[in-house]
């Protein structure tokens, strides 16, 4: 990960010689929210806590950091002097990765010294919204298509190297079986997949002798792509070849279908296979899937489906709308009411509510002071600076958001249906609401 | 920039598995272009070839990437040691950054040894994709409201620390005054932009008061964000505090609105000011703009523009169908033909053409011996794995869009109107496919 402590926007820095300046530096709270929904999603899933740990934990400014900043102009030396020692000594709440949460709800609280909680916004909603969104987007897609394996294939149009790398996380968090990228499957320890392109058959005469050199050059991991030239005839060859490489012990475990119709083909090629006794041979499809096209698919004979551009870019709702906002400092609530800005004051906790067969009911959002019997979602994770818990294996966050799905109510898992869930303002937040609002002169 | 020589998809490396088991290493050349626009754009400008060339410069696999793909059981020893001295030695040809180009048109060819030329494909994709992208939506900005300051405000939603940095230089070059992202500042010597947000103001008890803290605070950088509370009382503080300050030779240069409706509230404010004799103060509007709402506010009283998140996700064309295909192999022309998929066969070459007023005429797609008369538009820029000349000045590419610009067709110029561009495929192109499709047994 890159994480200058310039990866920023410049008005945290101005911001923060004005309150170097002014001596403001008492407490601040802070809290990362989803505002408005898009229409196509019904919940979220936090996603991206780990890294944001890991960057509040290494905060630091460098020598040519600061050299920078000088040479803008924009800075006195005295303010850029005391960015030499500034770290994050901050506390952190937040809910844990995989959580399903719902419109207004935090995620993540900050509260630190103002000058520490202001810096650190734009990097935290980077990292945040990002895995939210793709973890997500992949949910959906599992949702549309329950017990088929999905792998993400993503990484050439993600938006760049850490899109790609982070997506892969959130999506295999989310309950994908794995990733085509390679650095994704080292640094995370996502399983990595993959075969052949196009590429390869056409770079050979004849695409028989590809299936064949291919299968023999990695004798435990033969997948053909039969698409390059006419899909059923290469189901013919793949056939014989099957028969061919049984005697070198050799199996071949499935074709990919990447283009045209691929419920049709699909259905094609399972029919071509089994009529010549290859019913072991599996069928895995790509090309332009997103959770619409998983959920049409869902009864066609493919065992598998590699998802890529429109699950890393979320290309139906390629950001949300995502904010973090001042809630308190100096020990009284803030409020924004710039017009469809409005924020609730003040420290937050959600409390969430199930019905008797386990499923959620409803969730209450409340006061950080107020003590309620659900289950409080926002949870420590890190006090002055320092992470109370080490990072939560990939494993653990699987089996969360898998365990969440179970218990989500019916209309909610719909892909298609728009479904509500009740949010509910606590009467202690309510109160706090108007009396923030009196101080402000709004009533 | 991140630039492990795993960031690829996993097939990459299990073709070359296969390649190298085959023996098959002679010449290959592949071509990126991208297959259909979206009907919102009516042509593209081409852009992240410096890093792409960085990219290929510099991918080597160091020991613990070679271990890791050990460990995944998926490649023979004596394949991976051929790794620890893979090195790019192709040439390419491109399209110098910020050419504006139109469909099949390829903006990149590698001539390369296969597995060379192979295994670079996922990173080429996903550096050009991204910052084409970015400048075409830019540039429909930049034309949507020309002459009005605009800056990149989008590095929080961007998808990652990569996008965020690629999406702030996309923009400059495409013709943007510049960005809040200080990392881009730094890293690419592009102009930085910013001053204060809402929990600025928040922070403080009093409106006027933290305006009048951040003036002093950095007297030569004052723009004050008017719409916490009351937008039009805001505008009698900033009128107030600037005469007070006059005294203290602090200037306040503009204000800032981020939220309600901008023509209207940039209207009532920009009236409020002049009638305070503050014709000085300039008006600056941001909030969830792209350049429909650019075009509609072009003659509002507005100086300049902060464009975020639909920027740097170009939210409504989250990706290109870009693609990197295998033209040619051992000296004879490939050409895949999936369905919707098919490719033109062979190294390529786009020659433009240009009206007698200097306007683009008409473009023409032919193979890479063909000789015209038109500007040839993909130029030597690596031979033999070496840059051929320095990275260009983002001055230089700025200059090369503005120009370019210039000289599109006003249809084209439109963000409405879908407006199509004339790409004629030569003569010779059209007989190396048919030749191709006979000896694929395809006539």
């Amino acid at each position: 990960m890159n994480e200058s402590a310039l990866l920023t926007d410049l008005y945290q820095l101005t911001m923060l010689q004005g309150y170097w300046h002014e001596g403001m530096a008492e407490t601040a709270v802070f809290e990362l929210f989803v505002r408005r929904f898009p229409p196509q999603r019904n919940f979220l899933v936090a996603a991206g806590l780990a890294q944001a740990l890991d960057y509040l934990e290494n905060l630091r400014f460098h020598e040519a950091e600061i050299a920078y900043l000088a040479e803008t102009g924009l800075f006195q030396d005295e303010f850029l002097e005391t960015l030499r020692d500034f770290r994050f000594h901050g506390d952190v709440d937040a809910m844990p990765e995989g959580t399903v949460f719902f419109p207004d709800e935090p995620i993540l609280r900050v509260t630190a010294p103002l000058p520490e909680a202001q810096l650190v916004e734009t990097r935290l909603i980077n990292l945040l919204q990002f895995q939210t969104l793709i973890a997500s987007k992949a949910v959906r897609c599992v949702l549309a298509a329950p017990g088929k394996r999905q792998v993400d294939f993503g990484l050439r149009r993600a938006h760049g190297a850490e899109a790609g790398l982070l997506a892969a996380r959130a999506a295999y968090l989310a309950g994908f079986a794995g990733t085509s990228n390679v650095l994704a499957g080292q640094r995370f320890g996502i399983p990595v997949f993959g075969t052949m392109a196009h590429s390869y058959v056409m770079a050979h005469d004849d695409e028989l002798a590809a299936f064949r050199g291919f299968a023999r050059s990695q004798p435990h991991n033969v997948v053909l792509l039969i698409d390059t030239y006419d899909t059923l005839a290469a189901v013919d060859k793949v056939v014989a070849l099957a028969g061919e490489l049984e005697k070198e012990n050799i199996r071949i475990k499935a074709v990919r279908i990447d283009s045209g119709d691929l419920r049709e083909l699909a259905r094609a090629v399972r029919q071509r296979l089994d009529r010549a006794g290859r019913t072991d041979i599996g069928i895995f499809a790509s090309g332009d899937l997103d959770e619409y096209k998983l959920q049409a698919l869902r009864d066609a004979p493919i065992d598998g489906f590699g998802v890529g551009t429109k699950l890393t870019t979320s290309s139906d709702v390629p950001y949300l709308n995502c904010a973090y906002k001042l809630e308190a400092y100096a020990g009284i609530p803030r409020r924004k009411v710039s017009a469809g800005k409005q924020t609730w004051p003040g420290a937050k906790q959600v409390y969430r509510y199930y019905a008797e067969d386990g499923t959620l009911a409803y969730d209450s959002l409340t006061t950080a002071e107020d003590r309620q019997n659900g289950e409080a979602l926002l949870q420590p994770v890190m006090r002055r600076g320092k992470r109370l818990h080490p990072p939560e294996p990939l494993s653990v966050l699987r089996e969360r958001v898998a365990a969440q799905l179970e218990r989500l109510p019916v209309p909610l898992r719909s892909i298609d249906q728009q479904a509500g869930y009740r949010v509910e303002i606590s009467p202690a937040l309510q109160r706090l609401t108007e009396t923030t609002d009196q101080r402000l002169g709004l009533h």
